[in-house]
């Protein structure tokens, strides 16, 4: 081994010792004829003192720039009185250079490392080996390392077997769009990249493995958000003989164990809320439970008013009428409530009614408000009460489809959560259970709310009668109004997995056609299973408080889906496409 | 958890308690009014009794089937002495059922799953998850997954960052066919599934990330051969400032570390061979060392002979004449010769000379071949001496271009080694080292024999000057006579890059094209590092005594590269051509 030791493990009690460090120089300085090298690795910086009477070492020294990489010889001393550093790791002692051998020159960085320099971020990416010698990225990459670890470490000694699935696969059938790869020994038909190894681990657990694991990479070619990669991984779980809450317990374990393990964090028990709780208190399926704003219903309370605004969805079966309550916010300025008018448009709110309550023991006349003389005095006193609004306060109010109310109210939830700093926690883990098995669409069809291979609660024959009324055995794990993670009880009878298809329009021949090998192994001794999968890079995010999925990841793509440091995708040679019996369109269209 | 125990950690220590099994029917029987049930579950078998008494549980019993899953509760107790089954864990006790639940039902499998039975492959691929239930299947995919977890630990343990690399990625230059991935967004070009991560990991030194490791996917395009799948697994390793002898003492430990954990077996130190020698003495460059035979040259020997067949090979400096002397084989039948001519006739052997060693004293008359006549006495002689031929030997001899020679003798080596019983030694590891940088094409070029990143021991004008002698700091772990890994220390100087690319008659452009974000790295302070990778894949196969890579993949494909479970490949709809841009090109045809 070329080093003694890591720049960032030096300390006091190596005083005296000969020690040899290998990294990169990550800052230069000349003092008083001194030089002084800050030599970076892996583990941090430490301090390497060329004095000129170590003649030839000095004039090395000398010629060394920023990001040469080098080899430095020397003995440890404490740092002289004032000059110590208890920003630095090793920031008590200093290396006195006996010897300096430069192993690699480097050239200008294109964009310094020592700060938060301006650069834009396809520079960061052309150059990503360059930024990720920023502590602050390596830092983030290497807390990915020990995630992993300790996942790993905790389902290994937990008796879950790590079985690796095909990357080169059939079209799955989560709903998002494939990434294919044509065969050339079968032309004319495609592999397609796994949007998730689901029916893979499902029939592990037919095959009787009873705990699977895997770090799985998944797929989907959809166009990227903020927080989406083409590629991103899976904590995949599967287990047998299991029921959700045997699942649940040990997944939050396990997640509690590695906040405990990483950052020394004590998540404490989670919560369960049924999603109809959730929705309703909270707008959203995910809630942040670090927010203590919540949503209250009061669609009993404006059936009858003349303002259509209130009254229509009021008495829409498929509408919500509901107010959020800000303590404290009666003097918010007209301009910010502009703004979160408009935040809300984004959601689909065609407005955001508000009442200031100024004194209440004045009645209407206390009320600043242009939605008040809409309401009679009863009704509006009863939902003041019933949102507990004292004065000061601000409420705020939703009335529309119920999808749209819950998803600007509870937007807007957020968004003054963090506006007003009135988060009152770190951490707010909680499982969120009792899903309904189906969402409707627009057309009247059914979706599934997880994926088809969720059991009911019910019996087929229920689930026939009335499949929007039924839910299922699917838990969600959320943080911080995140989703870390979603399971489900599967299906591991062969009729329920056929009503679920019949349900959803998916006809036998398509049934076949699709999904033909899991029926088959439904016939032949499928145990009851159920499992999880969690989103790692998320995980990662929220553990090391990244802001983009892309500071998490070694070599991302951009928001287009391309590598700018590869240049990937690229062009091929028409003898790969021919071979693949494949042509591009525009080729097609100028040959025809 | 609906089970107490696994069915195969039962035994006499849990006498007397209740215990609740869940598993799958493994085998039914009915002994005096009796019902023995024999419960499966990953983890063994264990016998349940039902007695008549109990009315209903026994009723249950009598329903179930073959491979039906169940949920059985009951006491356990000793067996009857004589009942007692050595061969299984829970074999001294069996339990008296107090209940039977039927969780799930199950057709009759479409083959026996307590014997080696007759079935093809292609039914054991298409019922895999049928196929993965039986012990000896199971037991190989749970020491893979033991042998991936005993090396990340190690690793973890010595300060490796586990890194994910990407999968959409650009096309690598490792020279064989690569599996492409159309982009929609960039359209007409493609992405390109990864061969290995070597660049990858090298960019992830010039990081600084000093130690980094993957167990990663890595895909091919080629044609099948029998241990080989379009995706198999790679333990990817890379390193900064360690040498060849840190890379391999490392490496070393870590494979003698999992020996030991997971098989128990101690693998003692790895002798180093240069390439040179292995291909001297065992003419491999992957040698079996089980194996006590050798190749001895003797082409100084019939450099002089009349018989064209010996004297052309040993006149021509890229020619090889070489003996394998096979101890007591001297009454090898006529039958037997020529079986093993055929055998080095696939390695392009063009006949298989040899001597039969009746009886030395007696000079040229003791000796049965039919060559002899060719050869001068006192070169025969020299030739039996350097051999070691003893009274009752056969000697074989091969005379062509060494490629042949060394591949054909190496061959007959392994077979008779085989043949004859004569293996010294369960494990025989290795490392071969001191590689040439280059092999010559039949054209005269030249290719990397590891590849074009492999550092070599030379200068880049020493290089230039004379490719062909130059030796490569390039390592491989042999194993049995399998290549178990092979690595290098990387090119970490643009200069030495650029040369070892003109070397390979890459010119400055394609470099640019297909490297240029290399060597922009390689300007921006590289450090020198190495690394190595081990395929997963044999390394599990070895390790089990598996026959086939496919028995060590939970869901392998074919040899023509489909998946006849799921039916992978398959066809997908004229919408997801369009919005990749692509037609099939009959297709294009009928259209034009």
């Amino acid at each position: 081994m070329m080093r003694s030791h890591y720049c960032g493990h030096l300390n006091a009690g190596l005083e005296g010792q000969t020690v040899t460090l290998c990294g990169w120089v990550h800052r230069r300085r000349d003092h008083g004829g001194v030089i002084f090298l800050d030599i970076r690795d892996r583990e941090g910086l430490a301090q390497v003192v060329f004095n000129p009477e170590n003649v030839d070492t000095f004039a090395t020294a000398d010629r060394v720039r920023s990001e040469y990489v080098v080899k430095a010889t020397g003995v440890v001393r404490r740092r002289p009185d004032g000059a110590t550093n208890p920003n630095l790791a090793s920031g008590e002692i200093e290396v006195i250079a006996t010897g300096l051998e430069i192993l690699s020159q480097a050239d200008t960085p294109p964009f310094p490392l020592d700060e938060h320099s301006d650069v834009g971020e396809e520079t960061r990416l052309r150059f990503r080996y360059i930024d990720l010698r920023r502590p602050e990225m390596a830092e983030k990459l290497k807390l990915r390392s020990r995630i992993s670890s300790s996942i790993r470490r905790f389902l290994d000694d937990n008796g879950f077997l790590d079985v690796e699935t095909p990357i080169l696969t059939r079209a799955t059938p989560e709903g998002a769009r494939d990434y294919l790869v044509p065969s050339r020994t079968h032309q004319g038909s495609f592999f397609a990249l796994p949007q998730s190894p689901q029916l893979f681990k499902q029939l592990l657990m037919v095959a009787g493995f009873d705990r699977y694991y895997q770090i799985a990479k998944c797929f989907r070619d959809e166009d990227l958000r903020a927080d989406r990669q083409p590629e991103f991984t899976q904590i995949d779980i599967e287990t047998s003989f299991m029921d959700e809450s045997d699942i649940m317990g040990l997944t939050e374990t396990m997640i509690r164990n590695l906040f405990k393990e990483v950052l020394d964090v004590e998540l404490g028990e989670f919560p369960h809320m049924p999603y109809e709780e959730a929705m309703r208190r909270f707008g959203s399926d995910k809630p942040d439970l670090r927010i203590p704003l919540e949503l209250v219903d009061i669609a009993d309370q404006l059936k009858d008013v003349e303002f259509k605004v209130f009254s229509g969805p009021a008495n829409d079966p498929k509408g919500r009428v509901a107010a959020l309550r800000v303590p404290g916010q009666g003097a918010m300025p007209r301009g910010q409530i502009d703004d979160y008018t408009k935040y809300v448009g984004l959601y689909g709110a065609k407005g955001l009614a508000y009442i200031k309550v100024n004194e209440r023991a004045k009645g209407p006349e206390g009320l600043q408000s242009p939605i008040v003389k809409f309401i009679p005095e009863d009704n509006l006193n009863t939902i003041l009460d019933r949102v507990g609004a004292v004065d000061g306060d601000i409420v705020f109010f939703g009335a529309d489809k119920a999808q749209v109310v819950s998803d600007a109210l509870g937007a807007l939830r957020i968004r003054l959560g963090h506006d007003l700093n009135l988060l009152t926690a770190k951490w707010a883990p909680l499982w969120v259970v009792d899903f309904p098995m189906f969402e409707e669409n627009d057309d009247g069809s059914l979706s599934a709310l997880h994926h088809p291979f969720t059991s009911p609660k019910c019996t087929p024959d229920e689930l026939k009668a009335a499949p929007g009324a039924a839910l299922s055995r699917a838990y969600d794990m959320v943080l911080n109004g995140t989703e870390l993670g979603g399971g489900s009880i599967r299906i591991h009878d062969k009729q329920m997995q056929q009503t679920v298809f019949e349900v959803l329009g998916i006809d036998e021949a398509e049934q076949k056609e699709k999904f033909g090998f899991l029926l088959d192994a439904l016939r032949y001794g499928a145990p009851p299973h159920g499992g999880l999968a969690f989103g790692l890079d998320r995980l990662v995010m929220l553990m090391t408080g990244a802001n983009s999925i892309r500071e998490v990841i070694a070599f991302p793509k951009t928001q287009s889906a391309a590598c700018v440091m590869t240049q990937a995708p690229g062009t091929v040679d028409a003898r790969q496409l021919r071979e693949l019996n494949i042509r591009l369109r525009e080729q097609a269209k100028t040959e025809g």
